[in-house]
């Protein structure tokens, strides 16, 4: 609806593939809407996916020995975090939804986008204990994974050869967004596009721009071990 | 024992940190054993993460539309990779066990070693359908991942609120290694270490020295959904 703030993170190479597609849908439908849509484009930015000295600015908090997550945990609250970080968290601050569109790579996000949630979503800022999970900091959020897979549905079936989908999506939806605090809607998966026809691909495209016509009538799923593994 | 060759895959940013002794304490008892040791130490490399165009040498299979998956599996066939992957590949090929070494980032491992399985486990070297899984390339290798955890093992227990530590090596165990034919061991994990005695810390040290000793005696895990989610 109007006014909602969307930041979609996007990790793919090429814009003519369907994840470029999928993403493009998705800024055209929300914007229709009158929501204000936000692209991280990493590719396109070169995005740096390791978590190194060179994400803080000035001195560090303890020099002898580097503690990443404590040095970026202080360099936040000194906000001497590097200013892709700055940027990308402002981003993150302003959005009422994230959506993280990217093709799956061996049962997880590409590096690229990993390298994004390692570094973006630092102590202080998405997360700061016992702020975890329903306290976590960046509640009142939500969350949507939209991605492609190399396998077919049948083989991340319950029983197929690689397990229900589900499964895979417990570190990335759990362990990174439940735990900022994040609420979760169901995921959107877009399974084999490289298998399948044209005509497939396209009705890929027309399903997503269907669900994002309702998408904030949409109850977050209950994102508890039930739901993964029940 | 004499002869076996192992590499560890290192991604940790500070030698003194728990990792890092981790890290001595393999190279140290596996040499004493008479293992041939090599570690590719990922932050030290400035190992690339980003699945992209520079992967490939030359020209490539589709310029129209650039597809990461098939130009790296095309570029392998015509030994196009570019020279750091070719350079892992050979460690990969020539590894009776591949050990895995890293803090848990967000329920995974770091970008920057998730780039590493992005980018060197192309398709013709580790897998090509239909050899995957039990007939997976790699087959006849090895594998162990070994981490340090933020939250604590009562956090990381059935019915705790990070869940069962197991369910987060479904990804990486199942979906990476087992996808390749490579075989599991079971994980190496140490709980929160930042929140321990120096003495603690040490005790892990040994653990892991001790464990390494009879290493090669161990039988693999039964890496399907009944091991992580009985």
């Amino acid at each position: 609806p109007p006014g909602k703030k969307v930041l979609i993170v996007y990790a793919h190479q090429e814009p003519k593939s369907l994840n470029g597609s999928l993403k493009r849908v998705a800024v055209e439908e929300l914007s229709k809407q009158g929501c204000s849509v936000t692209v991280s484009d990493l590719y396109a930015m070169q995005f740096e996916p390791r978590a190194t000295r060179n994400d803080i600015v000035g001195c560090l908090h303890n020099s002898e020995e580097f503690n990443y997550g404590v040095e970026a945990w202080e360099a936040y609250k000194r906000g001497g975090l590097s200013s892709d970080l700055i940027e990308e968290q402002k981003k993150v601050q302003e959005a009422d939804l994230l959506i993280f569109q990217f093709p799956l790579y061996w049962f997880s996000m590409p590096a690229i986008m990993k390298g994004w949630m390692d570094r973006v979503l630092v102590q202080g800022f998405a997360h700061e204990f016992p702020n975890c999970y329903d306290s976590g900091l960046l509640k009142n959020k939500l969350a949507l994974f939209s991605f492609t897979t190399g396998g077919s549905k049948e083989m991340y079936a319950k029983g197929g050869i690689s397990g229900d989908i589900r499964y895979l999506l417990w570190p990335m939806q759990h362990g990174i967004m439940h735990f900022c605090g994040v609420k979760v809607l169901a995921p959107h998966i877009c399974f084999a596009p490289e298998y399948v026809s044209e005509e497939k691909r396209k009705e890929m495209l027309i399903a997503w721009a269907q669900r994002l016509k309702t998408l904030w009538k949409e109850e977050p799923i209950n994102c508890s071990p039930e739901w993964y593994f029940k």
